[in-house]
């Protein structure tokens, strides 16, 4: 009689904890699927040297006689960074997601995060790239009309990591 | 006896029921978030008539003599739309969430989804919009150097729903 009265909730309770584990996986995945969309993709890894670490691009749009602007999808893994460079058109950059820095010359670092916005005036140099911690990912919008960018010299480490 | 053995299950069995039920309802609040994440900010909700049904906007990059380009963000609800129009230098969308409608005169309508890209060319009539059954969210570049936005008809329910 024990045993009858027990073994269904045995099982029931069995059910339950597997049914649960089911359930806090999938809340886990979804937690990380939120926190960091794949909104665009990623694209393929950048092999010049323009680049500190490991960067991905995928370009949306390219510039052409009728509209000036280049879009691209930019993924800096974590302590990836472009080097110093200016854009002759200026450039406009959409962060959406990761935490990433942009910093222009003579300016301090600014921490990027998701929906953060910067407008870049022409010939300004500046870099931009992940925080040591986290990837970045961002939409770049390049005016082509006035030249192509001018790299400039690597980030150092000193300037990547001043606070 | 059998009542010492069976309150410890019962116990728990309502424990892990709580339990699972919260763990349940953080999983559809996720999908709900994964879903339609918020990536910039909705704004204000536009008040002029260039729309029929209701739709939003978040200026992000006002366009300067430094740079030609105005970013925004404009959240559409389901069934909303911009009349027809033209930019006079062109326009490129990046849709961001949702399910919307494109469509340039004298072409299928095209549906977007998150991810998708477009690119209309200088003065090319257009309009763009939610589908019925979904919101519909995008980030639009609009070159201002040739002039503002031109503004046409609206866009008929019988063109709306065409297939």
């Amino acid at each position: 009689m024990m045993l009858f009265n027990k073994t269904p909730i045995l099982f029931l309770f069995g059910v339950l904890a597997f049914s649960c584990n089911q359930q806090n996986r999938s809340a886990q995945t979804l937690e990380t699927e939120s926190q960091e969309p794949v909104l665009f993709a990623k694209g393929e890894k950048i092999a010049n040297d323009n680049f500190t670490g490991t960067a991905y691009l995928h370009s949306m749009i390219e510039a052409d006689s009728l509209n000036p602007n280049s879009v691209g999808n930019v993924t800096f893994e974590p302590g990836a960074r472009s080097k110093w460079h200016l854009h002759p058109a200026g450039q406009i950059l959409l962060a959406t997601g990761g935490v990433g820095y942009y910093q222009e010359k003579d300016q301090p670092k600014i921490i990027l995060r998701k929906g953060d916005v910067i407008k870049c005036a022409p010939n300004i140099p500046h870099w931009h790239g992940a925080s040591a911690g986290s990837t970045f990912v961002q939409v770049a919008i390049t005016g082509r009309q006035n030249g192509p960018t001018q790299w400039l010299e690597a980030v150092t480490d000193e300037e990547y990591h001043a606070k």
